[in-house]
């Protein structure tokens, strides 16, 4: 039986189209990256399961995540998300390097999912965390996030970050509600499902929780918050004291990117691992309503390691969504061919010596040249040329074997000239 | 119990430093791949095991294979090694696309190995192949090889190339020595260990394979050859027909290339793969005397797949031995230190929301530049500088933040200027 030539389920193949695209993608990715002064790491493809069961719990671990006994009874897992690994490698050094941390990294990650449109077995994840920078951090993280989306050509017509913050959350939950933990836990619960929800099974559900009808109002009232604006007006009702996540606002909108805020109390994410600002950048497409990206401050990433605590705030953005952000929005650039300066064709098997070493030379010069193997005619020439993005063709025939000359034409102003073999040289 | 810090045995955390020298590596083989229009290419990090028992044989998969059963009983793999996976994708569309086809890419992989100097479980390794090019795909790939070593800075008193040619091996074997398969088979074999034995002792094992005095002779002849143009005077002595290997030696010499060369009969590498040339990139330095790269031609890339037969020839470069080979020679790069143009700080707290402008404007001028979070005095803001190489340094002082200027300080010049704001941007 021949051989499957089809990938395994939930991966794929890069051929090269698809990996220009790719490559496009990662170098905006870590130029952003750099241009904010990032510093790129990478971890191992494999940690031991044990690591993951300590930040994840045993849910995620068992269902999603490729794990195994290696040959000396180590239980490994293929990494499916960054964060453990990062906080492994900072508890190694975080003593001894000056704060904050500024790094970032695109790993491939694996996931034991059902394939499905947006979400794949193997992907990778840009991710980026600041540590040690206080609420400074959450103001860059976001600065960051939208600068990389803009890098691509989107902006706030595109998508929009949907904020929150846990601590401005435990306050109206805990202070302004007073409901117990349980009940808090419940209502967060209940708000990270609200979008999906009827309006009055919300209300009926606010009810049921927190058994009070002033308590429902106010939640409710908060509920359906969408700016920060609204925000401020509702926890003034409640409390004079300053609020960091009004001033994080606040330095967001003298940068100019109010326009890309929205305050949305659903978005909850990870209830034990974030303290701080959470957010989630959301495609304004009506028909790729989701979540390019998202993040979120937290104050203990260490404690695994029974390190002393390091905040941090981060940020994870997958390639996949973010490729059908970027269809979606038609800001994906046309990679169908490949991009090379010089052809390079011999029209008389006399000239393949020469075809060579010019082949050769302009290599030495940094252009991208390919060479066309065997004699050719002319018109197979231009027909080869033309599979690929082409600037030059060389031709070298006997006439210019003989002369040690270099025959170019210029496909954008169809010119050609014929040059000495050093004059050509000195031309590039 | 506190988990563990460390990476899984035979894996690495790269650090900041670390993957800015990998980044550096990768960068230097993907400049010069596409320089040779060669397009990036990437397969999936899991396939199923029978791709590579297909190709490789019981041995390597049982001993030297990442393999488990995924939930749905599937046997798969982390990819040792990338051949099977790029001749899995070729076996998709080489019916439709144009020849040749040049690809390279540089994937992770990973072996159950003893972790030991220069060889580790998880490492990259840079692929190249061109496919339906004849002995010209021959030339180019050791073209490509040697300028990807050359645009490290290394030169041939570094490496060399050794050279052999299944074809010529053949031809001496089967028609000059007259030796059965088997004999040949053991022949190959012996050769391989030529060099790690005493020399008595090989030719008394020569004795025993061939069973002839005078065959043994010829034999040990050319075992002994060093350079191409003895092996021509050898081969000549038999045959007067045209070898492709000449030629192929012969294009490479009028290249420039004659002083990387040297045959090596001792090369012979996969026996069921290569059909042509074989090669391998050898270091020279005496501490270090290792294989950094090797590969060949091969006819029959889409056996397995039970598709028409397409020849190829193809090169491995593992990052580890070139790292290694590139530390033997002093010629790593220092990169023990970020680099940035603009550290952005503010002496006064009255500067914060200007120098955030400041250094969001630089980033948007795709300069890279850190924002120093906090008032700082000047002295505590060099000793940030000094910490990365650093170019400009802005200060942002209550001068500043009232008239809207910015100070700048070169330090290469030591020379200090201050600027409004705008103006300052002009000059960038």
């Amino acid at each position: 039986m021949a051989l499957s030539k089809t990938p395994y389920r939930g991966t794929r193949d890069f051929f090269p189209q698809d990996m220009r695209l790719r490559n496009y993608i990662f170098a905006k990715m870590s130029e952003v990256s750099e241009v904010y002064s990032y510093e790129p790491y990478d971890g191992p493809l494999l940690e031991e399961v044990s690591l993951y069961l300590a930040k994840s719990g045993e849910e995620l671990i068992n269902e999603q995540i490729y794990s195994f006994m290696d040959r000396g009874e180590r239980h490994v897992a293929i990494r499916p998300e960054m964060t453990p690994t990062v906080a492994r490698m900072v508890a190694q050094i975080h003593r001894e390097v000056p704060k904050p941390l500024r790094w970032y990294a695109i790993p491939n990650l694996m996931r034991y999912e059902k394939p499905q449109k947006g979400r794949l077995r193997e992907f990778w994840q840009y991710n980026a965390d600041i540590f040690g920078a206080g609420i400074h951090g959450e103001v860059e993280i976001i600065q960051l996030c939208i600068s990389i989306l803009k890098s691509f050509g989107a902006n706030s017509t595109h998508f929009d970050v949907h904020l929150n913050d846990r601590r401005i959350v435990d306050l109206i939950f805990k202070e302004f509600i007073k409901l117990d933990s349980e009940a808090t836990h419940k209502l967060y619960k209940l708000v990270d499902r609200k979008n999906k929800m009827d309006a009055d099974k919300f209300s009926a559900e606010v009810r049921v929780i927190t058994q009070d009808e002033t308590k429902a109002q106010i939640f409710e009232e908060y509920a359906n918050l969408t700016m920060v604006e609204a925000l401020k007006t509702f926890v003034s009702k409640f409390t004079e004291a300053n609020q960091d996540f009004f001033q994080f606002y606040d330095n967001l909108k003298a940068l100019g990117f109010a326009e890309y805020l929205v305050y949305d109390p659903s978005v909850v994410r990870g209830l034990d691992y974030y303290t701080g600002v959470v957010f989630e950048i959301f495609d304004k497409h009506p028909d790729n309503r989701r979540a390019v990206a998202g993040g979120g401050a937290y104050a203990n990433l260490l404690q695994i390691f029974n390190e002393q605590p390091l905040e941090g705030v981060g940020v994870g953005l997958g390639e996949v969504p973010l490729t059908e952000f970027l269809k979606a929005h038609n800001l994906l650039p046309d990679v169908s061919r490949a991009q090379i300066d010089y052809l390079v064709s011999y029209i008389d098997q006399e000239g393949e010596a020469l075809a060579m070493k010019v082949a050769a030379e302009l290599r030495a010069h940094h252009k991208k040249t390919e060479l066309l193997f065997g004699a050719q005619k002319p018109k197979k020439v231009f027909t080869s040329a033309e599979k690929k993005e082409t600037s030059f063709v060389v031709f070298i025939g006997l006439d210019e074997a003989q002369n040690n000359q270099v025959k170019v034409k210029n496909l954008k102003t169809r010119e050609e000239t014929v040059y000495s073999y050093n004059d050509f040289f000195k031309t590039i």
